[in-house]
């Protein structure tokens, strides 16, 4: 989903009113952030704190890719990640994860061995493939082991576009809370549904209600199940107990678009890029009682600062033997604090550009390479910006392109090189990145060996189910990453 | 302004409080048009009701061209035509234009010799001339007569932005309603102030107060200034009385960006386009205990709508001896019912686009010319819609573009003409156009003839402030539109 997707943040059908009340009764953050263009490095950003360099969520098999984690991936969170779970627990939370994990799906990586006590949901995004034969359908775990396959038990319809998963993603939700507030323990949802993602789908009851066409169908059911979840969280008297937040793992994927895609609003590019239609999501914190109703951020925050804004609702320290990327956002949400921080777009382990203030510099500017670009693979479609939406890696580490986010959210318009407003920003820039790159120590990248072996073929629980495959021999490759 | 520059509107600063708050005590209107790319066939249209075809406000020197009242312009509203103001009388209204009038500065389209009992502001834009000697600065008057120069008594400092225009006009509007209301009487207020035109100004109490830089800090002016505007009609005890329209006669003019230039959204290009950047506008209707709080409207408007619906506010009929393209808004906003009708987008007299529900068609596409583009003159930086935002002026007459605007509200996926889809709603679609056109009567084109003789070198008053220029022999000219 993009920042332009809800109506709270101008898009133009206007058909979130769960999420705008949702808004209106909380805060709205309009510079917020994702770690990563892309799913995995994002998902396991927001759960580790850290930036998916740091934790290994990226590769070095090719300059700049972005990398995620499909069936044949090998790597996965390592153990030595401290996941926002597992620290969690020293506080009493019992911890759900509902919907797509993502961190890798071999038994090492399983959500229940990395801090989480109950899991529904996949390890993989939901898209291909659909032939149980040839390739394994991705399975949908309860806990420990798998109760299905998509398309096979988990119905998705390709041609009218119809699959109940969000229902049943919602209906998990809202059992796990009654369970958990029944029981007075403190719990941790990650409602992690893999709507919008293409293909996209929706309930049947959605189905052809958005002016939007599919993608606004299945908007329309995030948004009515977001309000369900706080109706609910209201019907059993927790919601003042209960900090929610609403965002997303990336922009939205403008190459799915017109029919599967979504909106960035006014900002350059989508999903893929570092540019601010690629990082740049929407974000509500809602937290009745705490969180001041109608409150506007301009925060610059980050998924990964969930992670350190958990742990200190919890009463918690974040961990002290590492570093952590997140911030503690209590500050800015209850009292309106604003909190001076950087924020770093990275594109594999590359860092392509940072923003800082209302300055953001482009250290490299890609969008994709002419080869995929001739296949009709457009991460910004309609928008072409000389010298910034380049189709060859753009090295501009000397002299970085450097763009006012507050005069030119659309990073249309570079400041000129030899202004004095160049020369006195990328002063302060330089010195905040020097310092990022002088501590930085990469993990171990988790995301550069591929083996068709390690695949969802025969995962636990298959037996009971019949639906254990044959795997092939093994074979670790490169994996191959184009973007 | 553009339709994106509002907070409501998705504006990623979200500094626009007073409309904002306007918005949630009123009615958003997300689909509401101008009649024009540009600013005086809009005000001509706002004021008769009619589209600038029809009303005279076009040219024909050129074909698909935008003209407006210049200085030099011959032209301007003919008596022929009813405006707001005149009809109001009969019901006993008392009519103030606050600001630019637009519609012709010669003596014979005085805003008082077409209906207005009075006038604060400028017959003409406030940029250029800026020079008294060659060429008269634009006079500002006090009903019939000018008490001034913009540059010499009403000061605009081009190099600080500086200027407290603003603040003279949201004085003149609160001294007006103070009048009416203490002599019981029932006003029209045409609050036409010229920010956010560049020139872009604003007062020094706002300059350097916005993220967005000083088109940022005019914004913020405005919209302080409608807060102050509707909080003197609720002190006054007349807000549940007074219906409140808010909109603009054009897209942001992306040619002015970043520093003078506003946000049209996620729309394609600005003004002088009729693509949606360039005509679909912010809108919002406000009247406290009438307009449901928080409303949304999806109702097709236009500003020619608001000819209509002032008339049935005040319960007077349109005129039935001509066409009048307004139609009442009332059961839109005060039942949310949602009236069937087109839009049509227009350049000069050429008809370049129709949208009819949810698809607009083109039937010409253009943005500027090669010649005028390769001068730097961009009415679309940073997009580019291969076959849509053309620099010829393209014709698709037989075979219209067509997108669907709900799914693709950027207009960058026009639909395939072999499709069923296209087939059906072109059938629709191409009624309503052949219905428009066979009923169409032009005006006489008063925007064809300039002459350097007329402009404002000598306006009633000038004797008494020794402001009179002595004006060149005449020679008539046909104006020069390039685009």
């Amino acid at each position: 989903m993009g920042w332009g997707d809800l109506g709270a943040f101008g898009e133009p059908s206007k058909e979130t009113p769960n999420l705008d009340q949702m808004a209106a009764e909380g805060m709205l953050l309009l510079d917020f952030y994702t770690a990563n263009p892309l799913c995995s490095p994002s998902r396991a950003a927001l759960l580790t704190g850290r930036l998916p360099v740091r934790n290994g969520f990226y590769t070095t098999n090719a300059h700049a890719r972005n990398a995620y984690t499909p069936q044949d991936i090998v790597g996965g969170i390592q153990d030595s990640e401290l996941l926002l779970p597992e620290l969690l627990k020293k506080a009493g939370y019992i911890s759900k994860i509902i919907g797509k994990w993502h961190l890798g799906h071999r038994p090492q990586f399983h959500p229940l061995k990395h801090g989480f006590d109950e899991w529904f949901g996949s390890p993989n995004c939901h898209f291909g493939p659909f032939d149980n034969r040839a390739l394994p359908n991705i399975p949908v775990y309860r806990d420990w082991e798998m109760i299905g396959r998509y398309y096979e038990d988990f119905k998705i319809d390709l041609k009218t576009g119809e699959a109940n998963l969000t229902q049943i993603y919602l209906q998990e939700a809202l059992d796990f809370i009654s369970k958990q507030q029944a029981s007075q323990q403190p719990f941790f949802l990650y409602w992690a549904i893999d709507a919008t993602h293409a293909p996209v789908y929706a309930s049947k009851q959605f189905l052809g209600t958005s002016q939007r066409g599919l993608y606004g169908d299945a908007v329309r059911e995030i948004d009515d199940s977001v309000g369900k979840i706080l109706s609910h969280l209201r019907k059993l008297g927790i919601s003042e107990n209960t900090f929610v937040f609403f965002t997303s793992d990336n922009g939205a994927a403008l190459i799915s678009a017109p029919k599967q895609g979504g909106s960035n609003g006014p900002f350059l590019c989508g999903k893929q890029t570092t540019f601010e239609g690629g990082m740049r999501e929407p974000a509500i914190a809602w937290w009745p009682g705490h969180i001041p109703a109608g409150g506007v951020s301009h925060q610059l925050g980050n998924v990964m600062d969930l992670f350190t804004t958990s742990l200190s609702l919890a009463g918690l320290q974040a961990p002290s033997d590492r570093e952590i990327d997140g911030i503690d956002l209590l500050p800015a949400v209850l009292q309106g604090k604003l909190i001076d921080r950087p924020v770093f777009y990275y594109r594999g382990n590359e860092m392509m550009a940072v923003r800082v203030g209302l300055y953001k510099a482009h250290y490299w500017t890609w969008s994709n390479s002419w080869e995929e670009y001739g296949k009709g693979i457009d991460f910004c479609p309609g928008q072409n910006v000389s010298g910034v939406t380049t189709h060859t890696q753009e090295e501009h580490t000397t002299l970085p392109l450097l763009f006012h986010l507050g005069r030119d959210p659309g990073e249309k318009y570079p400041l000129r090189f030899a202004s004095d407003e160049y020369e006195t920003v990328m002063e302060r820039i330089s010195i905040v990145v020097q310092q990022h790159k002088a501590t930085l120590v990469p993990g171990e990248p988790q995301l550069n060996v591929c083996d068709r072996a390690v695949m969802n073929w025969s995962p636990p629980g298959c037996e009971k189910l019949g639906k254990c495959l044959k795997p092939p021999e093994s074979d670790p490759k490169k994996c191959f990453w184009p973007h």
